[in-house]
């Protein structure tokens, strides 16, 4: 508020000025840490015991990361990663989910079927094998096959040497390969699981945001021959704990990075691809609140689907504001002015890739002339037709020669995928049952959309309507067609061409009429995504030659290591505070009015348990930090360590700001979310019972 | 961060969908309240009484707003209103201001020197006579005369009735002209504040933001006869207390709004104006921090100026965004075009406003041209040239005839004014005594930005480098000026133009130089000035005729009152909560590692008493709260009151989404935030020693 300057402020001097920025960019492999940067901003140098022991405390978790947290092969992850293992232990009458979970004793550990964890054992760089592999002369398609052989074979034979489970690894683009070698853990139980309402409380408007105030924590135990596991590596919980500039590591799985992607693709995806994606998302929510607001069932079918857009939107919405950040995108032209500058100075780099940057224009200018019709051109929300256009197509395609098929439909595992979805119980877009009222609500305003979109006279349109209504279309379609019957799809499949061509059901005789169209795209998009796959591998592999590994790859769901210090960044007109603590959870708690409130649908209610024991909580302990690292989606249930390698916290989220890290690190404010280690044990003591997993991983 | 949907996300349900819009525009005057809008909306329309005792219990406190709180005559306002005064009673010995203050009886209150309340006892309308006094065939410089003398007689003359202190109060930009009497309070003492750690916790980093924890408070008692005052009416604090939802008012002074600008002067301020002045503090802020980089003593000397630049910088970026709101933007235009086809439907109105938006237009197109030059012709940054070219344009001005003169020269008034402050100890733009170190620095860091953005060739340019650098020029100027003794200079505001012309102090040498070419963009400026105040009131007045008071008026610092509930906000990629706690501010405290670490120099320590007190505290009430009510700064310290017309909390500051209320108001996001009353009396009674004025506040 407007005021006269106090006299006292003069205590609190430059609380504003920019804070030095000492965050670090990098998801780095392991083979390859920016030793001297660490050593410079520091002062630390992990030797090679130190990585080999956070390597090997690691877990690979499905698709994100854990660890091995003591000596009785005790594994801690996130709870949004554990919970499908802990909703397939759960039953009407045992909700784990709800209740939360703990086994008081290691017999009531709870096996959890089909669950898989693997630990990188080992690390073969095969590049140069893989690169002597292709025969001289090799055309660019014969030498990707070349080298794909070659990398199967190194596979193969790292495995049968070592006997571990192995991945083939391809870095910077094709400038590295590698055999990665897991050892498998098969025999997982889970030990200790909270409520719901505090591993995720504040709930979808909480998530991708700090100030949190998670225990977004899941244990598990590894068995060997039945007995607990006695992992060579584990990480030892730090007695002390973290603070505001304290370095930290992040070991775990990033998934996916588009970092390296040309100026012209950022620009694409800021100006067409996402508030393209973003405005076909924010219809798909506006539908399905129309239908959720028919009734109470019609909202307990569609809300966890509305949530599930509603998060993919705020995500692309925080990653196309990053792309909207002007110094940002200046550092990313800046940055490829240098390369294209470098490329042109070498003959042998402007031979191959002097011209991609302009092909790679050229391709995204072809997509942007129909990127509308790609909105549009297709099934039109519709589950049903969707299906329908796969049947058709399925048809075609294999009446094809193979070579003159589209890409899925030319190896024997990808038909028979493909053929199963089909004739699968549930197979539309969404993956829910057939349902005649939300289906025609869903169609007819998929159909409206492409109608005022793309005009009365576009071909898609005019096939797909041929004169009447979108209601109309719908309606009748809907009502007339059987593919909601599994079987029904099963014998289409079953009866190829012919069958699909003598079919009367209304969607497979609309999907026969829209086919052509859909094709012409489709074709389309595979001409111009050629393009630009090439003339990214040929500038990747510039990138490479010129600057080697002095950078970071874009993360590939492979073993990284992050770093950083537990830092503040500006938000909401101030500065965002380091550390949350229980306090935090119970004003958030009590400023939305409680259990009683159950305000915004319950988003800030808490379970009963931690109503009842609050005044046990010392409340003054650190729950949730941010920290400068570079994460992605993948590297939940990642430990975050010390530098003495203990675990001091777990990786669940990053804030808003981190979206738009699939693009660039923006150092000033990109952050990390972790649980602080101090509140999971303050939580297993004095809230969950579980004294006895404290002192298993105090070692007491 | 990315996860597989969860399953029981489904009860949560629909967290993110948009909240009616419930919050409620305007800042309106009391003889004019939307009862029709109240009564649709919230079922409760405020009787006669109901107003009256709302109105009369509120209080002008300086530029701010404060409130009768007993029957006693207790005063309720922010610490940050009452700041002022509680530092004229301090002294080294006893810093009031660092420790808080408490008058454990009557006895201890002490007396505030030069402090006067007002309370507004009666409004009477005078638009009429004030009409009727402009003479027939009257030109528009005549007709603006004959109002002001006539509003002057109107208010002797309901002085003289009444007894009371009058205003003469000019609304809807002259559609309206109102008196309003003020009964005078002049003996008023301080009761109790609590310490500036508390009542301005968080600091400038959380100053203009929300979510805050501020017990921005001070309370004062009016004396008359030297007995505690009755008041004819108090406010009585609510004994329940709000919750989400609940309707709130706001009763006080809104100092200033600019909402009725053109369309263009908004464009103007955004494309211009704004980041013309964000450039230029920023660049401030700049300098003043090199200059604090050389030393503790240097940073001592800035420090709080740094603050109030910063300060500057984030209110007004924060109206900035707001402009750039493409949504709020397009409304603005809407209601323009709409006011500009009722003028069009109007001859009378067509006549005299016709042609006005486009005279605004052009005059902003001239002021464009001529912008970046209004931003380094002048003092350069220097204070002593700013005082040389004062007393070189006071000699000059004075010297012609009045009718020749700028505006400020013609009066005496003005001129003695203009005279005293040349004359004074310290009259420099930053109020700071002569310091040749800072002075040499800003002036030659001023030089230097001229010299880059107009260029060498530009004539002031030339004029006052001659040929030297910067830094030549400032240092020579600097070393050689005497301005900085203030009998030098009022030897020269007394020895008028000879003894300017005769003056070889190099800061008066350069002035005349610089002096033709600053008059020249100043009476360009005047030029543009003129153009603007005339259509613009031309516009005000079709406005009125057009919408009479189915609006209201732009603040003008007269009582107001202003509605809306406790409601959250989308901010910070979630939903903001309607409540803090005081857990929210163990929370923030503990979360920046509290007093020993003193993060960003101290801004979230608190008191020691504080945290002593803490486990006598009920942690759980409600400390700080956000509602949707229509408010900027003036606003400061206005009670907030609940349907009943009970005290509930006390208004000091606006969330950072509030800045653009400037402009307009934007009911999404735009929220008061105020201390909740639990919060006072709890921290009254548990941390401040203070039950006796809780007993009287209960009356018990």
């Amino acid at each position: 508020m407007p005021r006269p300057l106090p006299i006292l402020l003069a205590l609190l001097a430059l609380a504003n000025a920019p804070a030095p920025l000492r965050a670090d960019e990098g998801m780095w492999t392991f083979d390859n840490l920016p030793l001297k940067q660490l050593k410079e901003k520091y002062g630390f140098v992990p030797d090679q015991a130190w990585l080999d022991h956070v390597r090997l405390s690691a877990i690979h978790f499905g698709g994100a990361s854990g660890s091995f947290v003591s000596p009785d092969g005790l594994v801690l992850t996130n709870h949004h990663v554990g919970r499908g293992a802990v909703q397939r232990l759960s039953s009407k009458e045992k909700d784990y989910i709800k209740n939360g979970f703990l086994a008081a004793t290691r017999e009531e550990e709870l096996k959890v079927p089909n669950l898989t964890l693997r630990t990188l054992m080992a690390m073969e760089n095969v590049t140069e094998r893989v690169r002597k592999a292709v025969k001289a002369g090799a055309t660019e398609k014969d030498a990707a096959k070349q080298r794909l052989a070659e990398l199967d074979a190194a596979k193969a034979e790292v495995e049968k040497k070592t006997g571990l489970s192995c991945d083939a690894v391809t870095l910077y683009q094709g400038g590295e390969y590698w055999i990665y070698g897991y050892k498998r853990h098969t025999d997982v139980r889970l030990v200790a699981a909270p409520e719901m309402g505090i591993a995720f409380f504040g709930g979808d408007p909480d998530n991708f945001t700090y100030p949190r105030h998670n225990l977004d924590v899941c244990l598990f135990r590894v068995y060997e021959d039945g007995k607990p596991y006695r992992p060579p590596h584990f990480l030892n919980w730090a007695e002390g704990g973290l603070k505001a500039g304290d370095l930290t590591f992040v070991v775990g799985h990033p998934g996916r990075t588009a970092r390296l992607q040309t100026y012209a693709q950022m620009l694409y995806e800021r100006d067409t691809a996402i508030p393209n994606g973003l405005k076909s998302s924010g219809r798909l929510r506006d539908v399905l609140m129309e239908y959720s607001a028919r009734g109470a069932e019609q909202a307990r079918q569609v809300t966890t689907l509305i949530f599930g857009v509603e998060n993919g939107l705020k995500a692309n919405k925080g990653a196309l504001d990053g792309l909207k950040d002007v110094e940002a995108m200046k550092a990313i032209e800046k940055a490829e002015k240098e390369l294209r500058a470098r490329v042109a100075a070498d003959p042998k780099l402007t031979a191959s890739t002097g011209q991609s940057w302009a092909k790679i224009q050229g391709a995204l200018d072809k997509q942007k002339a129909f990127a509308k019709e790609a909105m549009f051109v297709g099934s039109a929300r519709s589950t049903t037709l969707g299906q329908a256009l796969g049947l058709v197509r399925l048809a075609d395609q294999v009446a094809l020669p193979e070579a003159a098929r589209l890409s899925e439909y030319r190896s024997e595992a990808s038909l028979k995928s493909l053929r199963t979805r089909l004739s699968g119980p549930s197979t539309g877009m969404m993956g829910m049952a057939f349902n005649p009222d939300q289906e025609t609500l869903m169609f007819t305003r998929g159909l409206e959309d492409a109608l005022k979109e793309l005009g009365p006279d576009h071909a898609f349109v005019k096939t797909v309507l041929g004169g009447k209504t979108p209601a109309e279309v719908a309606k009748s379609a809907v009502e007339g067609t059987k593919l909601g019957d599994a079987a029904v799809r099963k014998a289409l499949v079953e009866g190829g061409k012919k069958a699909i061509a003598e079919s009367a059901d209304p969607m497979i005789v609309l999907a026969r009429k829209i086919e052509p169209e859909a094709l012409k795209l489709r074709k389309k998009q595979d001409d111009v995504a050629a393009v630009i796959s090439e003339h990214a591998s040929r500038i990747a592999n510039a990138r490479f030659a010129v600057y080697g590994k002095s950078r970071y790859p874009d993360a590939t769901s492979s073993l990284r290591l992050s770093f950083g210090p537990v830092a503040s960044y500006p938000a909401n007109g101030t500065l965002i505070q380091p550390f949350t603590t229980f306090h935090g959870l119970f004003d958030r708690y009590e400023g939305w009015g409680g259990n009683a409130a159950r305000a915004e649908n319950g988003a800030w209610t808490l379970p009963q348990r931690w109503l009842d024991r609050k005044s046990k909580l010392n409340l003054d302990t650190p729950f949730n930090f941010v920290h400068a690292v570079d994460i992605i989606g993948g590297n939940s249930g990642s430990p975050v360590v010390n530098v003495r390698g203990e675990l001091v916290g777990l990786i669940f989220d990053g804030n808003i700001e981190s979206n738009a890290g699939r693009y660039f690190y923006d150092a000033r404010v990109n952050r990390g979310v972790s649980v602080d280690a101090r509140a999971i044990l303050e939580s297993l003591e004095k809230v969950m019972d579980a004294g006895h997993l404290v002192k298993e991983i105090r070692g007491k």
